[in-house]
């Protein structure tokens, strides 16, 4: 095996598209897995499980918990998320990447015991842009709204601990960015011991 | 402004194809300014003054030396070869991102100064490729080939301070990785920070 595989994590408020710009970077990049999150929220039409989500109920997801078989989990409008840990691993023991689309504060717990990873901040380039954006959804009611904003100040604060900054304004050019960031990635050095390793050694007849 | 420029150091071995690679890379990138060296070598039919080098005499070299004017400067088969500095200074403050191409030793004197540039060693996937290159090359004698080699095999040795390995097998592969390294870098967070700054800290009204 030439490498571990790398865990790109793509986090960024609410409303700067991260979902988006994943399902296209997807079509896009190859040799890159998606991690499926956890959710005891209800299916939305068309949802389908294990594909968007693995849906569990409260008693399933808290035994997990128990267990210790998240990666990160967090609590958002009284349900609750979670990046199932066994399933990442082994994929990046494997030398697979894999990638995972979460909130900022599920990107935080991941930093503390996955220094290696790739954090990548998605976001409009201004808070006016994302406040416009959000107001213009016209799915949530106005205090969901002030609700998701007034969370999307605090998740700014946390941009000084991610490596890079994606900005969508326009799909195509973040895209661009986040496929240029893994494709980076995965030349660097010190992701490629053997290949720097091989490369300093080569063979005595040479 | 929002940026400093970013130095790009693109090295490697005689034979890695460093040169083609730049040349293919620029036109794909914009926004990317060339340092042209500075070489006291006779300029070969097509050469001209200015745009693939600067042609000195030896004299007016060691005086840019003496007047501490090079970023780098090396001498490889008689011939002395450096990049000027204020050139390259200036474009970084007014914000152009520049690529030098440069032997590994020009490269390694480079590092000590600007420990923020990034470093790109171009390379075939095993040395053994670099001699087939080099023997089917066919324009330099097997005196003049073995000692590119033997340069070569020392040059390997600098890979651990390199940033990134882009592999050479396939020149469009290795255009991409270059590439996809140069826009990655200009969205690291690290290198934008008056953004990171503005996105942190929203006006008082939103």
């Amino acid at each position: 095996m030439e490498r571990k595989g790398i865990l790109f994590v793509l986090s960024g408020p609410s409303g700067a598209g991260k979902g988006t710009v994943l399902h296209e970077v997807l079509q896009r990049v190859s040799g890159l897995a998606v991690s499926v999150s956890v959710t005891t929220r209800a299916a939305r039409p068309g949802e389908i499980d294990g594909i968007h989500y693995h849906f569990r109920t409260q008693e399933q997801f808290q035994a997990m918990v128990e267990n210790n078989e998240f990666l990160e989990y967090v609590s958002k409008f009284n349900n609750r998320y979670g990046t199932p840990k066994a399933q990442v691993q082994k994929l990046l023991e494997e030398g697979t990447d894999v990638v995972l689309e979460i909130e900022t504060k599920g990107a935080a717990k991941i930093r503390k015991n996955n220094p290696d990873a790739v954090y990548i901040f998605i976001t409009p380039s201004s808070f006016e842009e994302l406040t416009r954006r959000l107001s213009v959804r016209g799915t949530e009611s106005p205090e969901v709204c002030a609700l998701r904003l007034k969370i999307a100040r605090t998740e700014y604060r946390s941009i000084r601990h991610y490596d890079y900054i994606a900005i969508n304004d326009n799909l195509q050019e973040c895209v661009d960015a986040v496929c240029a960031i893994i494709l980076a990635e995965r030349n660097r050095r010190k992701r490629n011991p053997s290949l720097a390793e091989r490369l300093m050694n080569p063979c005595s007849k040479c």
